[in-house]
């Protein structure tokens, strides 16, 4: 059962501003772990690596670097209609992202030329989880941002590699595959093994060791933003059929316990509908006991009565996935501030940017949307200021600069400018 | 003294390893005082921030955000001529920024609407320090991103609000004036308290607590890259005046006695003739004391022989500063990897780039360009991808999205999918 707040109700906005600081998992109770975890494998490289997946996934492989031949061979028996869909979801995923190319600048201003250079890390990572999210999908949406940029070492790290999950590398471009999991592997390619060379970017989902795993190594390594519970909010108008909409909240229901289904009606009847429509679908879904709980523990729905409410409730909660289900979405759209990836109208289901509309499906959670963004090209590259002064343009500037240095104290940066003045 | 290391002594790619992990600062030993601060923060808002500054900076102010028109008639004080220089730089800043606006996208392809699209962060923090390290000219390089990028709400966040920061703030187009610094500071515009409202993003260089702080608040909002000791490389050929090169590593070195001066030259004599350089104008300088431990401890001259090996050399080292002395520096960047900001040829002071070229002088350091970029317009825009399917897309792709879903046992993905079969 969704709980249902209307506005004028006390609750409503103490439900909005509690949900507004729902923030990410706390991972202070794995952190001395992980700690350790981190220490261990950069002073003992391969064998701690091998000695913590023994213990922790009951498996030591003979090298935690995959033979290349090996492992494409292994995803060659992968069942050929899998194949074929994977790779037609990774050539929408592919061209989505041409989109986000950046050509960088060059231009000349008082014979000053300045320009930015981008260009791709030299080496990124990307974590696919074993277990109950073994997703070939992810790695499609990891890997093929990397791609796109340019990157040219792409290593795959996953405890886990099937058949599904190395078909999905190779059609998406994966260079190397690590057979490791956890915070061992994050380690490992963060600070370098003797079999592993030490990457320049981690990206992907993982369990709680990853995630405090990932916090730690960052500033070694870049990083993307923590995972956390799945959350779809869906705007719904009465145009909006309220089994379509309850189909979209369960969706993300099924992820996790721990997912945030939310729902934004104009009319107590409408959100009612949906909640009805909910529990009558519930009941057919093998994953039920997971959507269940999540509905049970963060079912939300809010009534606004308007859509300019609509749109300030929406920005409050600022989710990874807003679907909105309405008559018209693009004005919606520009009143609402954050949002990972944002589903326009009535047919477009969530489901469709999991899976192949194009966009990566790795986006921010918790709220994070406020200040991150999704997965993207722009995760991959790296940029560089370009500053060129001919012999008149420092001549003409040297007052000014020499000016600015000595007012900080800063001599030496005075004098780096005045000893070109003659040239 | 520069340690000089010519290719082919053993100590050669000894010292290049060696820095190429030279990392960040070891922020553990003041973690946890950092933690007590940010919780108590956390609890008990305004009062706790008063309470850490009469602690450790000796003052209390009576607010902590200061009145707008207070500040502004503060700010009003200054010096006819440094203001006039701030609104110089300022104008040149700001014009190189507006070349990194992102527009977004939106196109069509097969009955699929598909875009980007890029907002402003709602709110932004930009951290200016005080004692030794303040520098005006670092508001303008932190504040004018956030402008360009169309950010409302600017915050500058200052122990020591002085004339000349104040009339930086103003001409940058900050918003609120916080006047509180070090953790404390971090910690109420991170979670907000009474008197500050919460912001998005925290950038800006700070002492050992703001660094460990701005790593601990990172997930409740975004961080720039935590700034370590300055650096500059410098490739100089055998068309550079040594007087002139030792200048520009003089320039960095007096920041920090942790700072790196690094050069690379082509042979033995140029790397001595430099160094002598250095001894001479070491002599004169007002913080020579500084800048000669700086050399004493990270001053190192590499000899490559030729200019590929400098461009390898210069890829390893992955420096905040690379000034490119030598004839043709276009194509010696073409060779050189990550680098954060580049001067290219024989008349770019690298304090050009820290006044008024344009590009932002906050840089990653300690190797951290590898994954890392400037502060820029980037980092005070959140994107959010946009998809619409037609009845008629949703229809052409239901096998395609169906199919990966149930691969993925991911039942109600599916169903959210063939709901709309029927539209």
């Amino acid at each position: 059962m969704l709980a249902i707040h209307e506005r004028g109700q006390a609750s409503y906005q103490a439900t909005l501003d509690s949900l507004s600081h729902r923030g990410t998992e706390d991972l202070a109770r794995v952190e001395p772990d992980v700690r350790e975890i981190l220490e261990t494998v950069r002073e003992r490289g391969d064998e701690a690596v091998l000695d913590y997946s023994e213990r922790f996934d009951r498996r030591r492989p003979e090298a935690l670097v995959l033979d290349r031949e090996a492992w494409l061979a292994e995803a060659g028996r992968v069942d050929p209609d899998v194949r074929k869909a994977l790779t037609e979801a990774a050539e929408r995923i592919r061209r989505y992202h041409e989109h986000q190319r950046e050509p960088g600048f060059r231009y000349e201003e008082d014979g000053v030329e300045l320009g930015q250079r981008v260009r791709p890390v030299a080496a990124a990572a990307v974590y696919a989880p074993g277990g109950k999210a073994r997703y070939p999908s992810t790695v499609l949406m990891t890997a093929i941002p990397a791609t796109v940029a340019g990157v040219k070492r792409i290593v795959l790290v996953t405890p886990n590699p099937s058949p599904e999950i190395l078909a999905a590398a190779e059609v998406a471009g994966v260079t190397e595959v690590v057979d490791a999991g956890g915070a061992q592997a994050i380690a490992a390619v963060a600070y370098g093994t003797e079999s592993i060379a030490r990457v320049d970017k981690v990206v992907g989902p993982g369990n709680i060791y990853v995630a405090c795993a990932k916090r730690l190594v960052f500033g070694a390594v870049d990083i993307d933003s923590i995972a956390g519970p799945s959350e779809i909010l869906v705007v719904a108008d009465e145009g909006a059929d309220p089994e379509v909409v309850a189909a979209d909240l369960l969706s993300q229901a099924e992820h996790d316990e721990a997912a945030y289904p939310l729902l934004i009606t104009l009319s107590r009847s409408q959100a009612e509908a949906v909640d009805a429509a909910l529990e009558r679908q519930l009941e057919s879904l093998p994953r039920k006991a997971i959507a269940k709980e999540a509905i049970a523990k963060n079912g939300y729905a809010f009534v606004t009565g308007d859509l300019t409410e609509a749109g300030r409730v929406a920005t409050v909660l600022a989710a990874e996935h807003l679907s909105l289900s309405v008559e018209d979405p693009d004005s919606l759209l520009d009143q609402v501030g954050a949002a990972g990836a944002v589903f326009l109208g009535y047919h477009t289901p969530e489901a469709a940017g999991d899976y192949a509309a194009g966009p990566s499906h790795v986006l921010p959670t918790g709220g994070a949307v406020r200040f991150s963004s999704p997965l993207g090209v722009y995760d991959f590259v790296i940029r560089s200021s370009l500053i060129r002064y001919s012999p008149a343009a420092i001549a003409d500037q040297a007052d000014l600069l020499e000016g600015l240095a000595r007012l900080e104290g800063l001599e030496a940066h005075a004098r780096a400018v005045a000893i070109r003045r003659r040239s």
